[in-house]
């Protein structure tokens, strides 16, 4: 079968399990094409155990009719639709525990193809996490990351604000496309549509009820590299979404804050136990997989300012580093009048400018 | 010789050395005891490697009459001396690579015991680092451990203060005892001998030179079993400090805070490249040596009040963790009706409320 025509199948069988992750999976993983779903009669599926209700739903006779429907509409739209089956189905979300089987897709499909990296986080941030949401998205984007949110209120339509700035975002709704929330973000939908893509699981008009959010998260980290949590109190969603990631080897950071701060407790609770802190998009390009990492941190090199200025003693130790080779701290206080302290000191100086990096075992060496 | 007898010997070598660190561990390396030194002529100090100057200081015949005007100035104050001979020197500043080999102490000399953890950061704090540096020493010292700090403005001051609300703390100067800097400090030192010490390794007049400062930060972190920074510029000496202390196999804390203040740019430094993030007393007492911090982890234990309610959900997955035994992530969704979404939200959940931990492998346990 073609996959244009295996597409109605897909379409029919999201129709009734998109809520239902486990049956779905059962089900995928059990029959041989998606066509044979639909040659199985209701006790076949119920033995699998799918709910009666539902197995009834996929034997009807009306569901490949809705299906057809459901295609209709979104050609209407111009809307695109992505099944498991398709070679443009976006690869990393391919590899996660659970994916979707059809992804709804308005704007441009092949920015689901990353790279691209989550910002996410509280509904409702302070100055300060709206700030830095808008930041990191921006410089991050401006350099060629697809940002991937949630369209949702707060920490999530600016990062996809600030990645309109400068490139590409995607959204990822817990809804259907056609019942867009919040409502108020219908401008930002468009925009985003004109820069990216708006994509769903849920079919065209499923309305965002309240499981749907956590389903919906295991996507935006599915098609991720990274997941930047900006902002989150002790028991939000955005925790969730950074265990979910881990779940998907993704990679998973925070920005840290005032720990008075009710929004930071959870930023700061995923830093100590093991996120990468955040302070800026080179922390994020840092922990990407080469030679992505490399390309984004040269960009950085290219608008470098001239190099800091040493003091004497500094430009004394810097000289007796090497570019390519490894200087062990005994070696610079005997090579030196300075005691251990005052080189301890002076290397640090060097590190914080930017000028040398340590290594294991107390050896340091310059920075190209 | 006893070690009454001795001590002259010491405060006259540290009359003369006390700013040369590398000079005078060479000498106390080269002599088997500290009388021999004042035995030696000033040509074999200088093929030692002493400059001049303090070859001949040290074989003047004067030096050690002012040694002794030393020690009768200390007993008319009722400071004592300690030096490295003494049973009574602190067993952990012993370990250093350059320990001081005489300490003034002014107070409570066993203080210097410990178990001890430095609170340090910027001297000019911001309300949130004078808030969070006072709350962590309040809350440290009410439980036992002493508070080292700087006696410094800022972060090390409001540490002291802290620690005396609630127990006692150890101020450690970059000039004599007779040379109290700041100046306005002067209540605080009078405090804080009441309850705890202050020591310095420099002769009681000498002047709080700016490079006192790096040596005296070895004796704050050599004293400690931790060290946490609260609020630290980029470029501060409170890095210095830590960096330091991780070279004395010192455990290195910070607290976090927003990436755009200045003032937390260096303790999210160091968060980024491996000091532990601090949130609370509890967060420090979780990096101490058994058995103190179970002893110290215990009294929380005692203060908590009753258990946190748990959702219908949360319990169902609650009562199929052991509290000896591992369960594993599969099992939860295989004896559930849960899906992993649902059981990642709700495993975090528990978590989260202290019900639950997580361990290697997607394990789960109740806490105890």
């Amino acid at each position: 079968m073609k996959v244009e025509e295996s597409r109605k199948y897909w379409v029919a069988l999201n129709l009734v399990l998109a809520e239902k992750l486990k049956a779905a999976k059962k089900i995928v993983d059990h029959f041989s094409t998606i066509e044979e779903v639909f040659k199985a009669s209701s006790r076949d599926l119920i033995a699998l155990g799918i709910e009666k209700e539902k197995a009834e739903a996929l034997t009807s006779s009306k569901i490949l009719d809705q299906a057809c429907r459901e295609i209709e509409k979104l050609e209407r739209k111009k809307y695109s639709i992505i099944t498991l089956e398709d070679a443009s189905y976006p690869e990393y979300l391919r590899e996660i525990f659970d994916p979707p089987f059809v992804l709804y897709c308005a704007g441009k499909a092949e920015a689901l193809k990353g790279p691209a990296v989550s910002v996410v986080g509280a509904r409702k941030p302070s100055a300060y996490g709206r700030a830095v949401a808008e930041k990191i998205a921006r410089d991050l984007a401006s350099r060629g990351i697809v940002i991937v949110s949630g369209l949702a209120r707060g920490v999530d339509s600016i990062a996809h604000w600030g990645a309109l700035e400068g490139g590409k975002t995607v959204a990822v709704l817990g809804s259907g496309l056609e019942n867009i929330y919040p409502r108020e973000h219908h401008t930002l939908f468009h925009k985003v549509i004109e820069q990216g893509a708006v994509v769903s699981e849920f079919p065209l008009r499923s309305p965002p009820l309240g499981f749907h959010f956590p389903i919906r998260n295991r996507i935006i980290s599915g098609l991720s590299l990274a997941v930047v949590v900006v902002e989150a109190s002790k028991r939000s969603g955005s925790l969730i979404s950074a265990r979910l990631s881990l779940e998907q080897n993704r990679e998973v950071m925070a920005v840290p804050g005032n720990i008075t701060s009710g929004l930071s407790q959870g930023t700061n609770w995923l830093i100590k136990t093991g996120a990468k802190l955040v302070e800026s998009w080179e922390d994020v390009a840092e922990e990407l997989p080469s030679p992505l990492k490399e390309k984004l941190l040269s960009q950085k090199e290219e608008k470098k300012e001239k190099p800091p200025s040493m003091s004497p003693q500094e430009k004394r130790v810097f000289e007796l580093l090497g570019l390519d080779s490894l200087t062990h701290i005994d070696d610079l206080v005997e090579g030196t009048e300075f005691s251990v302290s005052e080189i301890l000191s002076i290397l640090l100086n060097l590190e914080l400018k930017g000028l040398i990096f340590q290594r294991p075992g107390k050896y340091f060496q310059r920075r190209l």
